[in-house]
């Protein structure tokens, strides 16, 4: 992408649901990317606390108290709040009204062919007792992307299908009221594999508690590595041993800066002569280069909640001022003005 | 109803979507109840300009213009402003936020399953194309009739279904998040039977044009009440009449004033000797003092609309005062303070 260009017209939505703390597929596959663009593009970034709701509703609690956590992570890592705008979603009002407007431009069989919300109801198991909130999720989306006018959305694969309905609906407004008040997004599908979990069997996630968190001590990190899934054919340091499907080696390719060395012990470890504990601590090495100044920067930063919090409402202060833009846009293309 | 408690604690609202001109079967349905009930009770009265384009959206224009022609209408008819809450509901944001939150709370299966949404389905022919917005718009109306914990909610029988969804909703809420913080509301079914539109076959209604408007002149009134059905055996002035099915007589019924007039007027009907155009003439006359103040107090209203609009801003502005208490008491109840 043109620097130049980027920085002119790209305006990026990014964010997560404040349900747990942030590991370290989210850093590989997201957080590192949102630090590069936000000095490369207009970057909004959303604590999705009100979508969290639309399968959290019995358990508030839980989604208000990792507002918190979630911006302690964005800190962390190196997210800037005077460059980058981090709000709270359900401090922004303007976001429900534009939804309001756009429920009434898609209809109901074709929320239910969307295969990313099929896909999910079948995983929480809802059946037909699928919450409404649930079902028109894609239709709050696209109110968190044209609320910015973002163009620019990174989302996994499996989130694709949501990018289109929202595009949808922007075509559908535009079409109805005449007008070019909305903007499509184009999703920007990441193109670094999932990280695995621990185990190595599936991808890491919190629900599958096989994660490391950015928030996690050295000891925690230590324990964690040496339970990882190395190659089971690997018994005795002499063994020669396999590097692919091989977690170790797997996170060693992700997070190493050192890509000689790596190469070097992938080297030694088929040929045998390598144990498994001399790359687990290596990578110990390598993911404590890695979170040590993030888990420092988390540290200083929790020492004052009140400050990330007002740093967090600011941010959703600079939120409100362009979705409340875009909500005049949209009132006045549909003459709703009195 | 015990007046002294009613206007200590009974809370209504009621209201109209801004499509069209009100009627006389408005007048004799609700209006004219309102205009009592005002005094007696906190009355909230909502123009729904966000529920009509539920099934307007491609038609935002004819709800903005009718929301002046409403305002009109409600000071015509005797509703005081500074004594009922008049509001526009796309003006009070706080009403979506809370449908936000009720969205969670109910799930698709129940929502396609109310008879009163059903029923509106097939009379409008969505069949599967039914708008998300039109699907989830009882809980739109959770959120209208929560907003102001109104606890009597005057609607036609059709309708009861829509309040028992409403009322499912409050209780779900207060039960996950342990709080009286909404209110259930009572159905207040109007004993008034629905006007017969002129032609006597259906109800009156805008979309069948056989309406008398509040709004309409003498000369519309006169050459509307001479379109109208009386009794079709009654050929001759001698012959005897039907007064029962007759709209003339029903017209008298619920208008008239001198009920010792009107009794002698439909013996005669019936014994015969009394012709169609004294009564529809004597009607005319019934009417007549009927709308000629109504017809004033608009003429004089309409000289100033942006001081009707500003009337409609005020009371929007007390609306958002008390939707805003309600909002913070939801969100305290769910901890969803930052």
């Amino acid at each position: 992408m043109d620097k130049k260009t980027a920085s002119t017209q790209k305006i990026i939505l990014t964010g997560d649901r404040p349900t747990g703390p942030l590991h370290l597929g989210h850093y590989i596959g997201s957080l590192k990317n949102r630090v590069k663009l936000q000095n490369e593009c207009q970057q909004f970034i959303i604590i999705a606390d009100m979508q969290a709701l639309t399968d959290h509703a019995e358990n508030p609690e839980l989604v208000q108290k990792n507002v918190l956590q979630l911006g302690l992570d964005y800190l962390a890592v190196g997210l800037d709040p005077k460059v980058s705008t981090i709000f709270i979603q359900s401090l922004v009002p303007e976001i429900f009204e534009l939804m309001m407007y756009y429920l009434n431009l898609v209809t109901v069989a074709r929320l239910e062919r969307n295969p990313t919300v099929k896909d999910e109801m079948k995983q929480k198991g809802f059946g037909k007792r699928v919450p409404a909130g649930f079902l028109v999720y894609p239709i709050s989306q696209a109110a968190d992307i044209t609320a910015f006018k973002a163009n620019l959305v990174p989302v996994g694969a499996d989130q694709v299908p949501v990018i289109e309905q929202v595009n949808e609906v922007v075509r559908a407004f535009n079409r109805i009221y005449k007008t070019d008040a909305l903007v499509e997004a184009q999703a920007l599908v990441s193109d670094v594999p999932r990280l695995s979990g621990l185990e190595g069997k599936a991808k890491m996630s919190k629900s599958l508690e096989n994660c490391i968190y950015l928030s996690d001590s050295t000891d925690d990190v230590k324990k964690k590595v040496f339970e990882m899934h190395t190659d089971p054919g690997h018994i005795h340091a002499k063994d020669p041993g396999k590097t692919e499907g091989n977690v170790v080696f797997e996170y060693l390719d992700a997070f190493g800066t050192d890509k000689k060395k790596i190469t070097e012990l992938k080297g030694q470890y088929e040929q045998g002569g390598l144990g498994d504990v001399i790359v687990k601590n290596y990578l110990v090495e390598v993911l404590e280069e890695l979170l040590m100044p993030i888990r420092e920067k988390r540290r200083e930063a929790a020492k004052d909640p009140t400050q990330v919090m007002k740093m967090l409402k600011q941010g959703t202060g600079r939120a409100r001022e362009a979705a409340a833009q875009t909500l005049k846009d949209v009132r006045e293309a549909m003459g709703l003005i009195y």
